[in-house]
């Protein structure tokens, strides 16, 4: 993690070109984007970005992932409460972010008639739920929820109402909106809406 | 209604072209829909189309609008258990469908750098949920929901579940999906979660 890493090495370019890609889809969209424009925002050369990426889709994928991922922390405060509440106040946060924007307009312009994000973009969601599962986990063996509670189940639960407002309604969402999906799924676990059946 | 009336006259006419245009939208999307192709779909001539639409996005506000109003049925059984699942469903069903699918390509091309949709398609989502609140009130007057239930914020938990994993997750929707969504959100509004707050 040298600061004085030469151009075209270290962890330092990978954050830069990922960090390009990222502003590249908020400002021109999933079609526009080319990995030359990428590169340039990155200070690096072409060759640079297709020595760690194979193409494009794999650069865009590893970007959205990585915001997906590292933009949005996973509360452990010992209260299901509190987690929920910081889970929701985090996508929130990140909804509005210039890098939630990006992956948002990715993840739904196969829906447009645009050019098909490859799969691994599409699974970015699926895989920022998972981030999240060990909340609902810790919160079980708290004895605060259901042994049986699906977590999977419950976060989406927990984020759905977020992703409606912000890209359905268009409604300005707060940490208001966060606060109230946060009551609500947790309402819906202690009732045991998210008990895996059978 | 006659079955008669001339090519370019009548309410027929206004089906034909309205059906048509969410054909083209379903098939194209939102950007390459042209009144031409809409009127040679239709079978009309293009200043038929003109006769009854000022432009383009006025015809689509129109057939979305129309495609959201009446493709989805506002049920009134008695109970708000039944109402909720049936309105639910419905939703489920125009989700899966042509019509559904149209609308949807187009409320969230905004998202995608593609050309903007006019407000009045963004406001079909809104209008939308407005028709099913009397499914509300009507539980508050058989005393089967808090008096201060706030029936949009009701509709619109029972609705996010649905759209969630209809257009992020891209999960299938199915009627259990609806079931679902329906006794969360009514499980929350038995809780006074939706409760107007002063």
């Amino acid at each position: 993690m040298s600061s004085t890493a030469p151009l075209g090495r270290g962890p330092k370019v990978r954050a830069a070109v990922l960090a390009a890609t990222v502003d590249e889809l908020g400002e021109h969209g999933y079609a526009a984007l080319t990995v030359e424009n990428v590169a340039r925002r990155a200070g690096v050369h072409k060759t640079t970005v297709y020595r760690r990426w194979p193409d494009r889709d794999a650069l865009i994928a590893d970007a959205l992932g990585d915001s997906v991922t590292t933009d949005i922390p996973i509360p452990d405060t010992g209260s299901i409460d509190e987690d929920l509440r910081g889970l929701a106040r985090g996508l929130v946060a990140w909804v509005k972010s210039s890098g939630g924007q990006a992956v948002l307009s990715v993840l739904l312009s196969e829906t447009t008639g645009a050019a098909r994000p490859p799969d691994a973009v599409r699974h970015v969601f699926r895989d920022r739920i998972r981030t999240s599962l060990p909340v609902v986990g810790r919160a079980i063996e708290r004895g605060e929820l259901p042994t049986g509670t699906d977590a999977a189940e419950l976060v989406k639960a927990l984020v759905a109402p977020i992703y409606f407002r912000a890209l359905i309604t268009r409604e300005p969402v707060t940490d208001a909106t966060a606060d109230a999906a946060a009551r609500l799924a947790l309402t819906g676990a202690r009732a045991g809406l998210f008990e895996k059946s059978g």
